[in-house]
């Protein structure tokens, strides 16, 4: 039912050509851990963070940004209203907006959470690990916010939800696969060194609000948000020792990454 | 009136062995400050931290978690609530928690947060400097977070609170001193660096936490947590020039430390 | 109307030598993104963070610190409460305080947080980009919390700003404007990897408030702060590939710099 994607690679790189020449304001809401990180990631691209998470003004803020990050990581009373208000602000003013309904199915509040955002207004992307996506689905999900799942087990679930809330539905994994509920990306980029980093699931989530400000079809930026990341990744694994060297230079390939290198190091299927 | 535990080297290498072996699963209700450090030290042993702290899924999850960390770094009503939530979870479930009294004595507040955590019941450790271990005794405090006195002038207080609750007590300094309120273990291990970089101590705890999910005693489980902490401090040191540089090499030595490293360069007493 | 102030070099060697000699004790009321990378740059520097920004504890603990951070990045209804004790408690206390209003003018309800702790004290610095300065005078604003102004346009608001709070107004830019309504001091280091890196500005906030704990004139703390933390960059920029190699160079530069090179490198007009 789902047919194979041919993206050009040439598109990757253009997208991240669009995002280099108009860098894009991303609101995030996200979560305590993966903050700073998320704003570095998104920083090295070139793009504009804006953490405006208070429910006073989330959604109003949301019409002034390119994209809006919505990141269940750690929701709390205040910072969930917000992302209500988000959700429904971007709504309103045709900002793209992507969900990470992070640890979902295995935690019962947050994923009501989650699926009260969706009933307000659909995101361009969905984003998660196969473990979330099932748990979104109404799957049993995993029991912490690591996946227990691959991500090839829930490309159905995925494409079912995509074709629910007419979004894109990414589920990460050592191959991402990307969906909008007819079409399947795969990409077959990364390192293992990507989960010994904390947040960087979250910062891809912010890659790919980033892209949504900038690509017009949301299956293309999602694709390119990963393609960047994970290329970038790669040439950060070979630069270092261990996880904290990784990270520290993971940033520096984002700032260094040209279109050229993305449409050439990307491997979709 | 305490005893010199000899403390086998063999045993803190098996004990890192079992968590590479059993990767646990910690969560975590720590300050916003060490967050991200501690998830991605966490990550670096190849635990698996979560960090659920909000008051609707704390208690729960901690049913599910293999250890629980409470770190009472940056409270809030809200989050304080969830660690209410989560040492009841826990000890309701027998999972482990680890209590991490950050700033007790000097601040009232979070003291008698502290105080009525411990009286719901009882830590497996209870992790602080040495002002904070006095504070939670009764005794002064520091004005700070930051300890002004040494871990041997807190070991009376330390053996006594441990003995009150059935807990053990790790009070670290330039030598670190762990006791049940009848044995005591010193580790002088460590560097001055890991002054310098903020949330050290708050990372420490979650890796006790962590030990405990697979080693039973938890005069162990802290000792485990703090030699290999401290014996990756060392090596990072070496290849640093400054603070930056050796918060990012600690969590490469973290990734690279072996059972045998560790039982080979613990300084025990 | 502004007259140029020369600082002498030395009293900026001076002050980072207080500094050392000094350590000082720093309460941050800051945002969830930068909390632990400002507490890693206090601690580079050798000054003590203590991050107490819950309503409870914050206000008497301004009294007991040397200096005080209220950085508006992320306020939510609890720590904007905590701001307020903590404004009103540093004035009775005479601690000098620093106000960093992040994204005022363009952020409705934190420009009417910032303006409600600006008629509870004066602080001693208030300190932000261009379009903030702008923003808190009344203006426009930025549309999110990068700056669209140059420093030196927003020189004129910032010393009306100075004289009717009776206040110094640091604008950062790429020449940092400081002044307090009489005098400017404009500070021409730095480099642009500093707009790279999430919360430098933050960052440099809290080492204003540190500065303010060693040397009356406030003038000289944010000149000496600023100068720190911009002479210590453009030797990290030296020593990079990218952002995330430079932000690690920074915390080793900060902990290496002496008051010797400070008052050498410094370029004041």
């Amino acid at each position: 039912m789902l047919s194979r994607h041919h993206v050009a690679p040439e598109l990757l790189g253009d997208a991240l050509a669009g995002l280099h020449a108009h860098p894009p304001l991303v609101q995030c809401l996200t979560n305590v851990v993966a903050a700073q990180w998320t704003a570095n990631i998104l920083l090295a691209v070139g793009a504009s963070p804006a953490m405006v998470d208070n429910p006073d003004e989330a959604g109003g803020f949301a019409a002034v940004a390119g994209g809006v990050l919505i990141n269940l990581g750690t929701p709390q009373h205040d910072t969930a209203a917000a992302m209500a208000q988000a959700a429904t602000g971007a709504a309103a003013a045709g900002t793209p907006w992507v969900l990470d309904p992070v640890g979902a199915g295995g935690l019962p509040w947050r994923t009501r959470v989650a699926l009260d955002l969706l009933s307000r207004s659909a995101p361009a992307i969905i984003r998660g690990n196969a473990s979330e996506i099932l748990g979104l689905s109404g799957g049993e999900g995993g029991k912490g916010v690591d996946s227990e799942h691959t991500a090839e087990a829930a490309l159905g679930a995925a494409a079912e939800l995509a074709r629910e809330h007419g979004s894109v539905v990414a589920v990460s994994g050592a191959v991402d696969h990307l969906t909008d509920g007819r079409r399947v990306v795969r990409v077959a980029n990364g390192t293992e060194l990507l989960t010994r980093v904390t947040g960087t699931g979250c910062a891809l989530g912010a890659l790919m609000a980033g892209f949504c400000a900038v690509v017009e079809d949301p299956l293309l930026a999602a694709t390119a948000a990963t393609a960047t990341l994970t290329v970038a990744a790669e040439e950060a694994a070979g630069r270092s020792r261990g996880p904290g060297g990784f990270a520290v230079a993971l940033l520096d390939e984002l700032a260094l990454i040209t279109p050229a290198v993305l449409a050439e190091r990307t491997r979709l299927s």
